[in-house]
């Protein structure tokens, strides 16, 4: 933790709580609002770290539940710490695996929380007790028993030697009672507690740490959780956990939270990153983003375009682009569209799983949200985001 | 077909047969000898064109069969021919699906052709029908009934707009009969015959057409249809088939082969591509070699290294390499082993089967491959083949 913030503020927006800036880590510098690919197995799939950097990404995001399980957080240590391990000079992020450990106590509260399938409550995955200490669960690797404290998480994350460390949290799904919900907050605020305390002990120099504020989808909770987060010596804050069945809905648990969080601390969407998530993301006062998003669909066949009304995507593996002569999309500078690529060919890489095709669309969709993220940032500054926002909403190329 | 040789020679080794030059196509040249990386269904799997070559590569190889079930070559002649369908506008050359139909038909053909497991006969596939006018077949992919002559093969390959097509043959496995590989061998010739016919009335402009000699592993066999073919107007000779069932035994059949071919004519030697077997079979006079290997055993995990007791190759999954702080190879130019990536981390890739890695092994295979190739040229140019032959098979690095 530093005595100083680590995020400067260089302009704001007049009409909105959008503010760009320089988040400042150990290995190097974030220019904000930013996107945060996910490098869960300390790697950015099928992409080198240059062709990453290439792209515009000043940061990553390794996963610690992932990495804890294999190849284990000590041995990376032993290998130079994850930069080194995975050739990434560049500022990285780790979440705190609580996502992860309570997705599978969740059972599939990774849909639950984005609200796409509803459960009527809980159910246990791979975790054999959620208590007051930590949790202890199965490895979906080899069934072996683990456990992970708070304590835990925060020594994973500082043997990898991440620039920001994340706060171990319990990540309440969607469909439980206002009530588990508002005592699974305050334990998160314990468990925040912790993992500062231990940090202030054990963690590296240099090694920034988010708290993160849960409370579901109760404004209440949500206002009670920043303020708790907000009152701690965290560095920085994220926003996790349930955020609505609903866009709109998970719009407004953002306004409330970011409404309530201090104006000079760094704040982290967690999970989400669909294009007009990102602009109202921005435009509520969020300064990073991380998803799945634009890597996961483009090992599926699944390429961003400006397109609204398809939610800016396209599913190229479908047969109606079997013989489409048409390029993905003019004037992006990915290889695909660089290269006058045929939807006809990305269709028949994307049906016959072509590892070039994963590779085509995750380039593509990484470009895609870089530049969104790009025009964002400088609308910020040159006082024209109201304007670039509805234009990015109505389907303007990035 | 041509009027003037394709094949300039430039350089002669004075102790072997090898020879060094520069095949001229109607999309560019290619500097021999030379590896072709497969481009099996029009793509090198995992790579963009412009990385293929920037390893150095000149050509590659489309697979007619593939191509022919999906995306169909009428398709991709629709979508402007193979080249621009792929986005490679340097020289291509297409199988003539030989090889692949007979698989089915011959079962375990591939495996068998390289003497990796021996089978008592034949077994019936996805064959339907062998006969004299062509082989009848169920598609792997849907399983409807296909039919594929010497003219079809050459009429998908001048549809994809190759620019050198390999004529139909049976590609026949090791373990039959002498009396079935000597009538196989007769049909392949009539099979050469017809395809050359069909060329000449309907072949585009430019494409160069490769004669294949069979003959398994009989040596009288082996001459007569080297002499079959090369009294044909092909532009290039293919050697194919059965070439044994050790390395051993394969190079004698290369030999055989090629002292008895003509000097004027490239010669290219299908499906070998081991490190060893590419420096004998430039020093027998090969030209060109295609493969699988580097880049599927790049899928695997498997990268190649300068040891000929390991077969020049490393099984990164291997959890040996688990703690290894040991770089990939010392002097290589590709991405792992330029950016020093440890042995532990690729393990780690390659054990979770990364996208990442598959892609880092594929460029690494290729880069040693090229280099091999590269090294063999020049010291064919510099009269010193003998001393860098036996270099590389003592475990130099290329």
């Amino acid at each position: 933790m530093l005595a100083v913030p680590a995020l400067t503020i260089t302009a704001r927006d007049a009409g909105s709580r959008a503010r760009a800036g320089v988040l400042r880590t150990a290995h190097g510098e974030v220019r904000t609002p930013a996107f945060v690919p996910l490098a869960t197995k300390a790697t950015v799939k099928g992409m080198l770290p240059a062709e990453v950097a290439a792209l515009g990404y000043d940061i990553v995001l390794g996963n610690t539940f992932h990495l804890f399980l294999d190849p284990g957080h000590e041995r990376i240590a032993r290998l130079g710490g994850l930069h080194e391990f995975m050739g990434w000079s560049g500022p990285i992020v780790t979440d705190s695996g609580g996502f992860q450990v309570f997705s599978m106590g969740h059972g599939t509260v990774a849909d639950e929380i984005k609200g796409r399938t509803p459960h009527g409550g809980h159910r246990q995955g791979g975790i054999l007790a959620i208590e007051e200490r930590g949790v202890r669960f199965r490895s979906y690797l080899d069934g072996s028993e683990r456990f992970m404290a708070p304590e835990t998480s925060m020594e994973i994350q500082a043997a990898l030697g991440s620039d920001l460390a994340l706060v171990f949290d319990e990540c309440t799904p969607l469909n439980v009672p206002r009530d588990y919900t508002a005592r699974s907050t305050e334990r998160t605020h314990r468990w925040l507690r912790r993992c500062l305390d231990w940090h202030h002990e054990h963690g590296p120099d240099g090694q920034l740490v988010y708290g993160i504020v849960q409370g579901g989808v109760f404004e209440d909770l949500r206002l009670e959780s920043a303020q708790a987060v907000a009152a701690s010596e965290c560095d920085g804050i994220a926003i996790g956990g349930s955020l609505g069945a609903e866009k709109a809905e998970m719009h407004t648990v953002v306004d409330w939270t970011t409404a309530a969080l201090p104006e000079d601390r760094p704040r982290h969407l967690l999970g989400i990153g669909e294009i007009d998530d990102l602009v109202r993301g921005v435009e509520l006062g969020i300064d990073t983003f991380d998803c799945a998003m634009p890597t996961r669909l483009g090992r599926h066949g699944m390429v961003l375009v400006p397109d609204p009304g398809r939610r800016w995507r396209v599913d190229l593996s479908q047969a109606r682009w079997k013989d489409s002569d048409e390029p993905l999309m003019d004037g992006c500078p990915c290889p695909a569209c660089a290269l006058g690529l045929t939807r006809g060919y990305l269709r028949y890489l994307a049906h016959a799983r072509e590892l070039t095709g994963m590779r085509l669309f995750t380039l593509h969709n990484l470009a895609f949200v870089e530049r969104v993220m790009r025009r964002l940032r400088e609308a910020i500054g040159a006082g024209t985001l109201a304007a670039e926002a509805a234009a990015l909403r109505s389907g303007a190329a990035p």
